[in-house]
């Protein structure tokens, strides 16, 4: 059990996992929130969802801030520490794209969403789904190690499929080019998509990085 | 007095403080120029305030990389130099992003400044005024810390208001859309304005940051 | 030798270096590359291009990824492995910011290559062959602090140069304008070639930190 991420955090500190695997949920309903919110795309109703998604951001903000405090005040060797600071600040940082999507969706109200919008949420919801899945067994990752791994190969072939889908929608945006604001509005709302995949792959970087430490 | 930042830091290096207050004093010269810059808007007189500017900026640049270099040969703990590292980045942030709103205007030379420019720019002088307050009484932390918290508390504030006045003037651009250039080119110059109230917030976390660990 | 970086690193460590070359001829060839795709731009050998060097990019990520696997399971010191750390990454940065000027090139599909981007690619040939040779030197560094000193003020000089040309471009861009769509693509493609050169600056900081610990 030495040299274990159990042996070294569970034991002293078992309030980390619970407070990772909310901030993995808040993730998981912002996903849907954002994949329902340009599926059924409708000016009006796209406000109410970016306030849905702002609060859950906030609730999301709360739980990563009392991590770093806790953090700042808890006797843990240094690495750990820092590992699971990463690992809250990237899904804070997940959230934060898929909020920035829906921000954008309300300032430049866009006429149409893109179909590939839809795509990107739903390459989305799969990520949250194995990151939380990841997250859960993080503290029980002597037995858990190789589903980790494949979950984390799976968080970056989603990335790779991100970005394709990403390079294809604004190729095809700018082939057959109409009004530039539409253009430049779906190419940023798109890009928040796209990101929130990238950031998502950083979460699989750093659980990657634990398990080569301790499993 | 153990394991508080004073008997940590000042008396073996009571030099990071003035440097860190120099840092503050010229975000606060250059929050002022942004504002009159933006306030007065005249595209000949842009051209000097973004060299008043870019100097600061280069000052602040010296100062942090001074700030750096001492860091690195001077025996402390690790997590206070962290802590000092952080500090000094996100204060040379907030100014990268002050000179980016000056260098943008000079480069995109808009027709005309709107005035929410001068409104976010009002935010930045007072984000500027808590943040200089914050790290004069950074060496006194245990006499201060409450009137500190206040102070992270009001950049918190600062931040969403900002976020506000940005979200409504995006959303209004849009609604009348006019000429695609000019929108572009103000949604560039208040984004950065906006990024800079951002890492204005940052700063506070940083500072909570060490409130937490030494007060 | 006490407190060189060689006597830290070299003996027990040694495979960090040729790793880090590694990293540094990756970065030489994609800004080869690049100058070549934008001083002879033709838009069905651009794809080629950003094939060529997106293969790259991903051969410096697997080089990336083994160097951070390396240091975390490698006895160090911290703050060694903060430094490699830092440097393997701000490669990756000069590298991503290639292949994504690359990528936007396709993507885009701009009528025109402005001349501009073959002296922001020639300033990148000449950083990236300062940091090859600064990083070859950097096992050695007692004997060459001087030189790779001075390595870092060339990097410094080149931001600033590269700064001031895109700066003008921008400039010249807006002043005239035509089609927005082609002022977005061709400013979007030279914002990527400038930020380059501004990560290849960082490079220099972090050599520069790595000179005043260890020479």
């Amino acid at each position: 059990m030495k040299n274990s991420i159990f042996s070294k955090l569970s034991p002293k500190e078992p309030k980390f996992f619970p407070m990772l695997e909310e901030l993995a949920s808040v993730l998981s309903e912002v996903s849907h929130l954002i994949t329902e919110c340009v599926r059924t795309y409708n000016y009006d109703r796209s406000v109410d969802y970016f306030k849905q998604i702002k609060d859950l951001e906030r609730k999301g903000d709360r739980v990563s801030n009392t991590i770093f405090e806790e953090l700042n005040t808890t006797f843990i060797t240094p690495f750990d520490r820092e590992d699971i600071h990463d690992l809250a600040n990237v899904l804070d940082d997940v959230i934060d794209f898929i909020n920035s999507c829906a921000k954008r969706i309300v300032m430049y109200h866009p006429k149409k969403m893109p179909e590939p919008a839809t795509t990107l949420g739903e390459l989305l919801i799969s990520a949250a789904d194995y990151i939380g899945s990841s997250v859960k067994e993080l503290d029980t990752l002597q037995k858990n190690s190789d589903k980790i791994k494949d979950n984390c190969s799976k968080l970056h072939e989603i990335e790779h499929t991100a970005d394709d889908v990403y390079e294809h929608f604004i190729m095809g945006l700018f082939e057959n080019p109409t009004d530039p604001l539409e253009i430049i509005k779906l190419k940023e709302i798109m890009h928040s998509l796209e990101q929130a995949t990238d950031a998502a792959e950083r979460v699989a970087k750093i659980i990657k990085t634990i398990i080569v430490k301790y499993s």
